[in-house]
């Protein structure tokens, strides 16, 4: 145990049940709210979540739209309770995203994600 | 590309959206249903799923119960679409589980169910 501030921290809150992510909250590295994360996109075989798809609204004054990120690109701050994403606003704007109609995420989709955000690809070959 | 059946299937059937994470079937060594998960616990900071919550119905003639067991349980089987647990029904009867009060899912929790299954336990410190 620590005499940190943060001691009074349950460990338990390490664990995110995946029927609770919905609503996670998500800022900026300044701390300014960013949106939500709306869900994990997770490898049936590994358990290993692979993209986060955030839920953001507000941009160019439209309706909430869905980024899927690779899940690399967030930080979980444990003071905040949520993700911090580095990724400059902008550049997220750009990004591959849909408002009503979701894509498939399928091997292509995937491969567009992680071009665009200049990680490595993920194989989703079975 | 292969020319086996299995070629139909769709690449994006390994991602898994943790909304949908609720009723994904699991089924015993021998293909028998034996209930289906509720939902994952997931390690925020590394999006790595480190236990499943079954859903398991039916047990000496109770309801519905949940039996939390660690992810490296459960094997993805893409053809079921579904996950196979070679636990003995027996022994999993005699886990930890819960009907109705979901425990706290800290460290000494998660510690009696890596015990219990004999894994190594999970360090769950943020």
């Amino acid at each position: 145990m620590s005499d940190k501030p943060d001691s009074a921290i349950e460990p338990t809150n390490l664990l995110l049940a995946s029927n609770k992510v919905d609503g996670t909250k998500v800022v900026t590295r300044d701390g300014a709210s960013l949106g939500s994360v709306h869900s994990f996109m997770i490898n049936k075989r590994t358990g290993q979540a692979t993209y986060a798809v955030l839920s953001l609204g507000g941009f160019l004054g439209m309706g909430k739209s869905f980024y899927p990120l690779p899940f690399e690109s967030l930080a979980y701050d444990h003071v905040a309770d949520g993700y911090v994403v580095t990724i400059d606003k902008r550049l997220l704007e750009g990004g591959p995203s849909w408002a009503s109609n979701a894509p498939e995420f399928n091997q292509a989709y995937a491969d567009r994600v992680a071009n665009y955000y200049g990680v490595a690809p993920v194989d989703l070959s079975l």
